[in-house]
């Protein structure tokens, strides 16, 4: 796979540009643009400018307003529920998390459900913007179902992820973001287009049979929640992935389960809905309720350090600090630039073509 | 393996009564009994009058304070930190929960972490508490130190269970209650005793590699987080537990990972103290911030429906909500009595005799 390597700026204004084609007002369309920049130069490729085809997509058949009026529904002091006006996931989701940190600045914590939204880039864009204000963010989304619950042999529930982050002192912050399926579908995808076969654990086909093939998720097949099996604790996988569903989607009127809107055009749209777009729910806790800011983020300093000098199995270097990965990567793209595969390269310039935006 | 069955409510007197005996103050003692009753019930053997003889350890070399001081140390409207004053976790864990209820009833939500407490029994108790309350109930805790890091070879963490718990309207609530491990301690201790062999991704011996002896874990040897493997999340279960941990512990000054102190007498204290006691964190989010209660619980009636009538995968009767064993235990529990092993029932005798609590 070849490869061009562009400065993070450069891909954050086409970015934007793109979404202001569309109709989005400035300032929304650079919040929009920084979240795809931000999973672009923390290296998960899967949610940044490789997105965007997808995005605009969207635009074109209307599933998107690009100038939606935000608002609280109902709301009781550290908690509120938020219709998103069917606009951009990545303008909803900041404006929603933007609620929670208020709310955590003036109640100690802040929790907010989010209905008739879209897809909202990657979760940790929010636990790390609650970061920057000395607060522990939380964030997670329901997606369109590609995963079965323990057992089931169709379908339920998206990769439903979940994302918290934790400020230190001097060490970067711990930053958690997984999703709650074995794998994420992007896995699926990079095996079949290698030609090899995926481990048992990873999916199921469209019997409920376990499958290696990775063909098989492309005929109705499936992945397994996070355990996979109920020896290894599938069940488990399928609780937490529960949990974000009805988190997301019961509690604030979105779309919860199956009945979720898919994200890319090539997906069957649910013949049922049951709310309005998908669910996003974000957290925020301010820290100085619970202890001294500086107090936790040495106490963390000491966590992270303790943790990384565990003695590692054999064959391993290291035990890793969740975030450390994209920590990495973060400081050496902002300076280094982002690497983008031909594939997209190929896609953000037909996105030009349409749009006219210079790439 | 013998069995006798004890009516629910005449194990719980029996625990009340020994609690009293040292010194616990009646209500607190009714109380404690109550938690570990409602594992009795709920069919988490473990959990129950089976950990009677570890507390009773515990209260003779005066590891836990008959009569604590439960009291705020810091708080901001929806937050606080708790003081546990070395209590029992059944006594303490309460008052905390209730903390976080009472802010939930004034601001909506609640968040309170605690230090200086002891084992809490199960997770479950104080998420089942807020549904009482048309909350959405949050429980968590550290415990001593059984869990390695993902690619680590020592033990670092506890089994560091998650609970959260959603009411519905017609249908049992959903409740997640899962250790962050692939699997509890005592699914190990299960297999020694039956002489059997674990499956492969649960445990690794004292240098780091998989195995599948039981008794490897009784020679430093340690479980695996949830996903075991890099290739089948592991890392997911470490990032997990490490939540667990920084939420109850650096946050509440509580002694985090591989300083949490041993809750049996059997296992050896670590060496090195960085905070106190074992940490708890509990939440409670009203409903009626969010949505209207019972359409709330009717939107869960429908997802606990379309989820239960999921196509099951071949060789597998149906798919399970969370919180539907221990359900189905409770009620047939609460009315035919609780099954106490033989070595269990043995164990309480012993407790009689020493106490004069009879039996």
């Amino acid at each position: 796979m070849t490869y061009t390597t562009y400065p993070a700026y450069y891909l954050k204004d086409f970015t934007r540009s793109v979404f202001m084609h569309f109709g989005v007002p400035e300032e929304d369309a650079l919040q929009a643009a920084d979240v795809l920049h931000k999973a672009d130069v923390r290296g998960i490729d899967s949610h940044g400018v490789a997105r965007l085809r997808t995005y605009v997509d969207m635009f074109r058949i209307g599933r998107i307003n690009p100038k939606p009026q935000v608002r609280i529904v109902r709301e009781r002091k550290s908690v509120a529920t938020v219709d998103g006006d069917s606009g951009l996931g990545l303008v909803v989701g900041p404006k929603a998390n933007a609620i929670a940190m208020d709310k955590a600045a003036e109640f100690g914590s802040g929790w907010v459900s989010v209905c008739n939204t879209n897809h909202y880039g990657i979760a940790s864009y929010y636990s790390l913007q609650a970061l920057e204000k000395d607060m522990i963010g939380w964030s997670m989304t329901n997606s369109s179902k590609i995963v079965v619950p323990l057992w089931g042999a169709e379908r339920r529930l998206g990769t439903n992820p979940i994302s918290i982050a934790f400020p230190a002192h001097s060490n970067p912050p711990v930053v958690i973001d997984m999703s709650t399926s074995v794998v994420a579908f992007g896995k699926i995808e990079q095996a079949k287009r290698q030609g090899g076969l995926v481990p048992v654990g990873w999916m199921i086909d469209k019997k409920g049979d376990s499958t290696i093939n990775p063909e098989d998720i492309f005929d109705d097949g499936a992945l397994l929640p996070l355990g996979s099996t109920r020896e290894l604790g599938g069940h488990k996988g399928y609780a937490l992935s529960a949990m974000v569903d009805i988190l997301s989607c019961v509690l604030s009127g979105a779309n919860w389960g199956p009945f979720a809107p898919p994200f890319a055009l090539f997906e069957k749209a649910p013949e049922e809905s049951v709310g309005k777009g998908i669910g996003h729910f974000f957290g925020a806790m301010e820290i100085a309720g619970f202890e001294d800011v500086e107090v936790f983020k040495k106490r963390m300093d000491h966590w992270i350090e303790v943790f990384r000098a565990t003695k590692p199995a054999p064959g391993q270097e290291a035990v890793l600090i969740p975030g450390d990965p994209e920590h990495e990567t973060e400081v050496i793209r902002t300076r280094d630039g982002v690497p983008v595969i031909d594939a997209v390269v190929k896609d953000l310039e037909s996105i030009s073509k349409e749009t006219g935006v210079a790439f």
